[in-house]
């Protein structure tokens, strides 16, 4: 039983988001790989969508320059052949701010072993609030 | 081959949240439901967590309330023996508002066919944005 794409993306991802380190990530990125995480491009310049293997070198080396990743717990998990979906929640510090903990869920798709798709959902306000330090006031909707 | 656990109980809460009949729906909770959705409860206090049948069915009663359902589409799909990850685009009005759309992921576990557990992320910056109809400032952090 050959071990599961998604644990070879994980380890090369966090390798390259740690160590800065994108060797083992480039070989295992389609060249047309589709990448998005959905979030406020404003104030990460690194969300948004990307298209393509340099795209995501570069998104990444962005994401590693701008945080620093101190560990995730895998909440959920689910594995198809070629698939993958988890709910993480990441503790990072963005660099020259306060420790942060982001819950985010990651849909991927696997061809030939490669990541041919990714795409993240996260609780952004949640995230805008903690980086800014402070509560925004919302008004009462429902 | 039965029908997954997920259409049956996607059926019922749709028809819950678009009919206000919550009987189907009632069937598919385990007594001990966990429930969540991940958000600013300032603004929309039907997220949140909760615990047990009447507390997730009163949850859907709010979301009935406060929102009109108009079409959903699912981007992607996994289904394990008991559990599901969907990633979904909603288009919703708010009462008194103007239509949106939401990015939601969520991760579904089911017993003897009712619903254990649900979690679920949303792009909540966007959410707040189309909710309030303005963009709200935020610095570039990176």
């Amino acid at each position: 039983m050959t071990e599961h794409s998604l644990w070879r993306f994980s380890r090369a991802i966090h390798h390259a988001l740690n160590e800065g380190q994108t060797d083992q990530l480039e070989e295992l990125l389609d060249d047309n790989v589709e990448w998005a995480i959905y979030g406020p491009i404003d104030m990460f310049a690194f969300l948004g969508a990307r298209r393509g293997k340099a795209a995501v070198i570069e998104v990444i080396k962005q994401i590693a320059k701008a945080v620093n990743l101190h560990r995730f717990d895998r909440e959920s998990i689910m594995l198809g052949e070629d698939s993958a979906a988890s709910l993480m929640r990441y503790s990072v510090t963005p660099k020259n701010g306060a420790p942060i903990s982001v819950r985010l869920a990651h849909f991927a798709q696997f061809k030939a072993g490669r990541l041919i798709s990714l795409r993240a959902v996260m609780d952004t306000f949640d995230l805008v609030e903690q980086t800014l330090g402070r509560h925004i006031h919302l008004p009462k909707i429902a």
